[in-house]
């Protein structure tokens, strides 16, 4: 039996209490156990600021880059390690795991580079000054490191992207992390943390982690500190209104779950590239992870006289996944997290059942290959189909965090904008349109609602990234019900870290400060 | 008597309830009543969002330019009303007044001017571009105006250039503003915006106004809105906690009170030019606005061996301030806003004295000129005075609104930043010394901790703007206690109001998208 520990003060700690089980989603056997009961996190918080913030000081960019490349290449050397990890604790398949893993790897790589090329620089400095008065008084503005700790507390659908995607940003920018991975998918971030810290390749103080609650970090956060948060809204509320957080005023990015729309544009047909480009997303969306991805497509909005097309389509796609075992290569949709997910998106589904009629799936998968659909969470692949936009609530209000998508018709644009927009607020939209022009001014009316639009035209044709990938280069984040936050997006996610201050001065003054930084706009 | 109306979907009304005064504070009379009880605030919101957010959305930046070019226009040809309230209504000297009403048209002509050069687009969108993949596709961040309200909270200190400086920025961004001024002072306010109203400049519901309470607003908040608060660390934490802001999670940007430091540089000496700068400096932060600045300097981080000539060449400056009534022109500070502003003065005092001596004032003036200190809300410039930085809490923490400043000695350099950072995060520090390497040193240990820091060396000398002057050029706002928020930095600050989008596509698709919005970055 596995059992879970925090590094934190420079060292691995044991919880005292027995702590909470996780499970292989599989089998729904235990796995391990996981506990921080007991463990410093204040202390660990303080250890961080102190040591690891003092530490990352010391260095520039380009030497924090380098931490980075070496943790990804130290991780890549042990690859299947973590990919055989990601498929007994998080049922993932082969191509799941790849997701998370080689997703947190790509990411680690492409922030190396990123910082490498700001150099020696500690900080940076937007080009362009402005003069102030008549005689010699301009200003300009830097970023700096925010002098606190960066905790990162992550979902339990990317225990190793969601980890590395947060810590790479969080160190380039010079701060020191404490991350908080989700319990019940802990082991993967356990381990890789593990091996990092052993391989002595980060400056005592840098990454610390707790395996357990976040509850004693968030009791112990003081106001320079960063709490980088991915998870549901609801949690997100709680740590918005969490006393310590109200009273210290941390700087606080919250990365919420959000019903994402697929839209094709009005003037697709079924004979139109883009049709089959929406087929191939929405199939994704009901099987890559097992649909459990904050970015994934949820509500899937067609032209009203393309519905019937679409749905039957992508019925017939649907009829040829296969549920089970994700061990197994002709698997292509693995179990939901654990049990209590599986009962989340129950819940979930009973709540659009009104809205909806199922033309797939909705509830336990009819067959599942080399597990016992009573044993494992899984979830039959669901297609929901709405008869009209205007009278849904639920649909456009309830995430299910599974396998799960609705179609719903469009009469004209203007309404699938609006029903766009009752989402309140999204990770990423798509809209599927042969022609550039539609799909860029499509996109254009999408992206006040929106951290991400993706458009896929006749000449982008396959060669996308996804509607559910989330690119180091692209900002990673939605207003309103999503959160509010923004993650990545090249050095634009370097913001989140650091502070921006105007200096006020004499153009010696400034160019002094200049000579000594790196230009950069966030 | 004057009642206070607002103006809420496309009207002025009046509150139902007999409401509060407020008052002239030199003599403590009535000036009117405000009140904004059965006032509609959720219509008012929703008519703005519709009416108000169409016809916005319908212009360009230049064509909003325009609009504000017009408001400072049309406000500049009644300037003396303004300043006439002011003096009467917020006791303000011509100076003060001048601070307040000159720097909001100063401000609105400034946006009104960085509009107009971006032009006929209606969308941001940043230089550059990520290809994503071997196939052509890429990405490019575009900024949208946020389809919600702007609801404006401001504070008491500020009622002309707190309102303008917000509305500027949100409706350059294309937003709808609903205002709020603090009570006390928003006869102002009420009486700019319905002059504003009355010439017809703006459309409909792009410029709503609520004199009364806040609780309304709050109330109706929705995830697409944004709050731009400034006053009290302590009213930001409630706005923050709200349930329904809780809820609904919109755009919050808080900008809070905060104990400034202005620093003399550690070679500084007392012949030296920076001693004469500071002391300037200080003078003014015990007397302009009788010191209710939110940027106001509170601690003087003097070199230990400079303390007792610092503290005794300020206390025989403030020997020649004049306290009283701002009508006469020999008058140079004039009374707290009202009597409830005093009270909380005297207790914040009562909090120093522990850890202080007074060295001048520390209560009701000896002397005041043409009015009754009985009935006026006046207080003594008062200079504080601690032995070491070391031991003291409440200086570090206590912001007494008012005219007064502490004197802390330092023994080196780095106790100096420690002290500093002891505020937790705030708005505007300076340092003053003459070699403009040594002061672009500690503006860069400073700047982590700050919004802005102001450096005064011999090539500035006297041409800087001071250290609690908010120019539009510049980021407003600073982080943990000082609320976090990022207001005004010219274009900069047009990114509250504006959600930051990650467009995927084609280039075709995206060179399209890229004709119909200007370049910039935020």
């Amino acid at each position: 039996m596995i059992r879970l520990q925090s590094h934190v003060c420079g060292r691995f700690v044991d919880g005292v209490a027995a702590g909470r089980s996780f499970v292989d989603p599989v089998t729904g056997e235990t796995l391990g156990m996981i506990d921080s009961t007991g463990v410093d996190c204040a202390g660990a918080l303080d250890h961080a600021r102190r040591v690891g913030g003092a530490a990352l000081a010391a260095l520039s960019f380009a030497e924090r880059g380098a931490l980075l490349g070496r943790i990804a290449e130290m991780l890549s050397a042990s690859r299947d390690t973590w990919l055989d990890i990601a498929r007994r604790n998080s049922g993932n398949t082969a191509r799941d795991a790849s997701i998370d893993v080689d997703g947190g790897l790509a990411t680690l790589k492409y922030y190396a580079r990123l910082a490498e090329k700001l150099g020696a620089a500690k900080r940076l400095i937007e080009p362009g000054s402005d003069r102030l008065a008549k005689g010699p008084f301009e200003a300009r503005h830097v970023w700096s490191t925010r002098p606190g700790a960066a905790i990162l507390i992550n979902a339990f659908n990317f225990p190793a992207w969601g980890l590395w995607e947060k810590v790479a940003v969080a160190l380039v920018a010079g701060m020191p992390v404490v991350a908080k991975p989700a319990s019940g998918t802990a082991w993967l971030a356990e381990a890789m943390v593990r091996a990092v810290v052993e391989a002595g390749v980060l400056p005592d103080g840098a990454l610390s982690l707790i395996c357990g609650s976040a509850e004693g970090l968030l009791d112990a956060v003081e106001p320079f500190d960063c709490i980088a948060f991915t998870g549901s809204a609801d949690t997100g509320r709680m740590i918005r209104s969490h006393p310590a957080v109200l009273a210290a005023n941390p700087r606080l990015g919250i990365e919420a779950d959000s019903v994402n729309v697929a839209l094709l544009a009005p003037s697709a047909t079924a004979e139109a590239q883009a049709f089959e480009r929406l087929l191939e997303q929405a199939l994704a969306a009901v099987s890559v992870k097992a649909g459990q991805l904050c970015t994934n497509i949820r509500r899937i909005l067609v032209p009203s006289a393309m519905k019937d097309a679409f749905v039957e389509a992508l019925a017939s796609r649907i009829d040829g996944l296969v549920v089970g075992d994700p061990a197994l290569p002709e698997v292509t949709v693995g179990p939901l997290v654990d049990e209590k997910q599986l009962r989340a998106a129950f819940a979930g589904l009973a709540a659009l059942a009104s809205e909806t009629r199922t033309a797939r799936g909705g509830g336990l998968p009819k067959t599942v290959v080399g597990a016992d659909p009573a044993k494992g969470a899984f979830l039959a692949p669901t297609l929901l189909v709405a008869d009209t936009g205007a009278t849904l609530s639920a649909v456009h209000d309830v995430e299910v965090f599974g396998p799960v998508v609705t179609v719903i018709p469009y009469r004209d644009l203007d309404e699938a904008i609006g029903l766009a927009a009752r989402g309140e607020g999204s990770l990423a939209a798509s809209v599927y349109g042969d022609d550039a022009e539609e799909a860029g001014a499509i996109a254009a009316r999408l992206a006040p609602y929106h951290g991400r639009v993706l458009t896929v035209d006749v000449e982008v044709g396959r060669s996308h990234t996804g509607h559910a990938i989330v690119m180091p280069q692209c900002v990673h984040g939605g207003p309103g019900r999503a959160g509010g936050g923004e993650e990545l997006g090249g050095l634009r996610g370097l913001r989140f870290f650091m502070q921006r201050t105007a200096i006020q001065g004499s153009p010696t003054m400034l160019a002094a400060l200049a000579a000594d930084a790196v230009d950069a706009t966030l």
